[in-house]
């Protein structure tokens, strides 16, 4: 029989609200069987970069990451947030370990090929290695995972925490029945923006382009979604997106479904 | 038959100094049979705490943690320290993960009481829990581990290197052959500070309090050379101290010895 693994993805507007961030990780330790977070942190690493004198610098929602940017990434991401993450879980007796994509071999990745925009050390995925999770998980312990990956040359690369959430429940899908819950900073998918009780409860892949054409999915959503649909079509079991919420209320949010 | 155990630890001016790191990341990635390194970074955290205008605090040589202080100390070793050590040992192809003490709850600690002086968030060992090095070390993965510990409310504290090396090496040797290599900036015990020729290739229990009655041992070296005779009272097999080129020489370095 196979297992069942949730994995929660948590981005940067829970991340950056003590508050939220805390009544977060309290839900999460409460997630029966086995289970494992990624989180992103751009928030907080701007205002990190902001404190250093050094320029965010941002195209199309994307940031450029020069050399001193990544080592500002680097703290933030598997330093100041992936540890206290860890600290926080291990006090509501979630037994936690951080990991990097670096942390063996876990996301390999190549450097993003400059063409019209030089992202800088930015990381585009080509191979990931589970077995490490695999251990953890089989010895009861949870993973916290951070968006870094490495080029196997010796150099970190800061890569986009919803494609590691993608490619990581993707991989674990092949030995766990994985269902992944995508937390941003709305209940799920809107119709209208503006209005929470407008929430779609279900969206098929056939309704997507539709939903794309009619603006209701824009810009920083669209490869959101992408990642979520991939996740489904390549052995997913159940994807959900919403808000901090989204741990208790499977009810509350958009569930993804390939028809 | 009981696995032999090489735990390595080092210090601030190697890992200041990219180039001997390097060539040491590579020494020690040759090291065969199961491994542990523990690193410090103390002063890349003193050159961070500069760049973000924070003043390092030093009493007697050792840190007063405040808060602000304690994010830097996280990220420069749990975050930039730490994550390029390990993609650095990923190219010499040692599989290796980084991990803190805070990590699966490995180093639990004790906020120092407030006597005459209040060091801040910084942590006295209390409890050390191994297993996940037994099980990571047992999967042929090498833990690289910053020294950090955690309070088990969620609070991260700043721990001497040093003392994780020791309580972590005794705790090992209850299970594997533990050799312990303790590597600094000079190529072991010297008796005359300005003439590395003058080194003393070993050094019994018995002489240790003559040579500090002499001068020979003083102030930050105290410390040290305790937690060195600790470990070997406690089951550690080997006790070596040395420059970065302990690795490989082991007839050029000092090694404790209980009688």
């Amino acid at each position: 029989m196979r297992n069942k693994l949730t994995i929660v993805k948590v981005g940067g507007g829970i991340i950056n609200d003590k508050i939220i961030l805390n009544q977060f990780l309290k839900d999460f330790s409460k997630i029966e069987g086995m289970k494992l977070l990624v989180h992103g942190g751009g928030l907080v690493a701007s205002d990190n970069l902001n404190k250093l004198g050094i320029d965010a610098k941002l195209i199309n929602g994307r940031r450029i990451t020069d050399g001193k940017t990544l080592d500002v990434i680097i703290m933030t991401y598997a330093g100041l947030l992936n540890k206290n993450i860890v600290a926080k879980l291990q006090k509501y007796n979630c037994n936690t370990i951080g990991l990097s994509g670096v942390d063996c071999n876990l996301i390999r990745a190549k450097k993003r090929v400059i063409n019209e925009i030089d992202y800088g050390f930015v990381g585009d995925i080509e191979e990931v290695n589970v077995d490490i999770i695999k251990i953890l998980l089989n010895s009861n312990i949870t993973p916290v995972v951070c968006s870094l990956s490495h080029d196997g040359q010796g150099q970190i690369l800061n890569t986009n925490a919803d494609s590691i959430t993608s490619v990581v429940s993707i991989a674990l899908s092949k030995e766990f029945d994985v269902t992944l819950k995508y937390c941003f900073d709305k209940p799920g998918l809107l119709i209208d923006q503006n209005d929470e009780s407008s929430i779609k409860k279900y969206i098929r892949l056939s309704e997507y382009k539709d939903l794309i054409n009619k603006n209701i999915i824009t810009d920083g959503m669209i490869p959101k979604i992408e990642n979520c649909f991939s996740a489904l079509e390549k052995g997913v079991e159940n994807v959900f997106i919403g808000n901090h919420n989204i741990i208790n209320e499977e009810n509350n949010c958009t569930k993804l479904t390939l028809e």
